[in-house]
């Protein structure tokens, strides 16, 4: 079976545990473990009767529920898709009609594939200066300090009118947050910027650096947003765009009618009013990412990177194919190898936070093999 | 409330029948009365587990349950989607690239929406002469004659190599099914030829006119198929693509990795292997179409037209969004107003063939307010 380029393949880690793929403890895909809700599943099973008719092509109550997320909002200015990835498609789209498209590197791999899907020109700006193993704007130690501004790493646009930003905060693979302030004078400089601030919900919320309170003021900033990372319904695919109207009808006039279907409206109905489940997943990560940053750090070889969402990425003196086939071979355990991040070469990987016992479980894992 | 565009609005039927959007009775969406499938319900149900992880991008299992349905194709030329409209936009953009695009109209509202979005133009060329009240290759008999060329629609295109076709068979809202024979010689003069079968499985298979026998002959073919209608569970969003194996990989590059739902494609695999349900369905429908079609014939000012789909086209004396709106008022039951087929005026409605008791409830409706 070939390897994945994307990560949680459980087919394939699991033919090389020689497991089934439920016994595979997956750290490659950052997923909350203490989800989906129970409101969640509860929603879904109360309208499968609802499955033969359409959706509701305006998705009327569904914007009307994320509104609830966003105060400052109102329903025309959200959009649902069928996951952030549909919508990612309609930015990288019209980021294509610009001259060009700053992308900060590594990047997650999607983001090329949208713009690649609409032959956008794409100029890179790399994190990691491969040669000196030097990260810019990336710090290694816990006490991170003042950020320094993004202008290090890319000049103004020589012609700003007619280029696109593609930003991801907090950004993946590296769980680097931006601060907003940092983000804002790209607003005035870019003729379109697109944040996909898909881990960003994990952040409690007077630690957000989203960029959504001031989506207002930007009718050249669109939002990305998911919501199946932090209530763990990946397989059921949605996500949302905060932009002008204007921009969103464009997109409605795009896509098909009914992209969102009827039982992910009915989730993202109920969890936007899980306070509970909310304020737990605030409590635990915290806690849990940095007991789990420790235990890397104290294994020979390894050495993680503080991060502000539910994964960390982590440095190995190993070749990380190697940790990886050892991992799934001695514990059944499947981390995220960085190859779909060429930028970053072998010597790294990506693990998801996820339950203290699981944890333990991967350091245990990793400590028997290093 | 606005008066909705698509068909299948109950929120708006509701409020104007003055009851609970659960107690209008449907003729407006061709949805199949008899489904949605035990088989679909109780797979969805036990997948709901597997909403933690992302969907297969490559849907190796789905698209092989997919070939089940036709024994001539291997996966590879089989690409599943958000419903068949999500591919539909990707035709879209295809179709754009060529010099025009030949569409028969009356069309699904939809494909203007794909062309649109790519900025494709569009040559229309009219079933029905507006003038005359005429229809081209749709008879007013049960009895039909035998199918005359579809080149008595259209001419050959000027530079056929250019130009684009896109089909609906059987079509939408006519009913008419065309003979594979009659649409064989346009593979051979457009660059591209689209065709939407999304109600063609709803004919028993010895019936069925189906271009996908023949797609490995035509590199330039792209068939589109709902499984949604047929199996009732328009709101889970599933359809899918057959074409060649390198356009089905552009479109892959094109859209998002994981548009398929995980409960769309445990539903899918399910029921492509219910035989009971596919039986009992084309057990109903003749019968109860029938009976439907002779009752609206008897009624006065109603002229129905002979259908092979699921849905019955219907010639009114009386302008149809009186009848619509009194049918709603007075019976709780909605019909389908043709005013997103602009090309019908307001003398036409469609109605949905459902089970024979509902059809006696649409029938008793009519004739209390003709």
């Amino acid at each position: 079976m070939k390897r994945p380029t994307h990560g949680g393949n459980l087919a394939w880690a699991a033919a090389l545990a020689g497991c089934s793929p439920s016994l595979i403890l997956d750290f490659s895909a950052s997923i909350n473990p203490l989800g989906p809700p129970k409101s969640a599943l509860k929603a879904i099973e109360s309208h499968l009767k609802d499955l033969i008719a359409y959706p509701d092509p305006n998705y009327s109550q569904l914007r009307a529920s994320l509104s609830l997320l966003h105060p400052t909002l109102t329903p025309d200015w959200i959009l649902p898709g069928n996951g952030s990835a549909e919508l990612l498609t309609w930015a990288g789209r019209e980021l294509s009609e610009l001259e060009e498209t700053y992308l900060l590197t590594p990047a997650f791999s999607d983001y090329k594939r949208a713009l690649r899907a609409f032959e956008a020109k794409v100029k890179e700006y790399p994190l990691l200066d491969r040669e000196s193993g030097v990260w810019k704007m990336v710090s290694k130690k816990e006490d991170r300090e003042e950020n320094s501004p993004l202008s290090s790493l890319f000049p103004t646009p020589h012609s700003p009118s007619d280029c696109g930003l593609l930003l991801n905060n907090p950004h993946n693979p590296t769980g680097q947050l931006f601060e907003r302030e940092t983000v804002l004078p790209y607003l005035e400089q870019f003729a379109l910027v697109v944040v996909d601030e898909a881990f960003m919900d994990f952040l409690p919320p007077d630690q957000q650096q989203s960029l959504i309170p001031v989506v207002q003021d930007y009718p050249n900033l669109v939002i990305l947003r998911s919501l199946t990372k932090f209530y763990s319904l990946p397989g059921l695919r949605l996500g949302y765009c905060v932009a002008h109207p204007d921009r969103l009808r464009r997109y409605t006039q795009w896509r098909d009618p009914w992209s969102v279907n009827v039982l992910a409206a009915a989730a993202a109905i109920a969890v936007v009013q899980d306070t509970e489940f909310q304020q737990k997943t605030w409590d635990w990560l915290p806690r849990a990412r940095s007991h789990l940053f420790e235990g890397l750090a104290s294994l020979p070889g390894l050495q993680p990177y503080p991060s502000a969402a539910n994964f960390l990425l982590v440095q190995s003196e190993q070749p990380t194919p190697q940790i990886q086939e050892k991992l799934l071979k001695h514990s059944q355990i499947l981390i995220r190898d960085c190859l779909s991040f060429p930028e970053l070469g072998d010597r790294y990987f990506r693990v998801a936070v996820r339950t203290e016992a699981d944890n333990q479980r991967l350091l245990e894992g990793l400590k028997s093999i290093l």
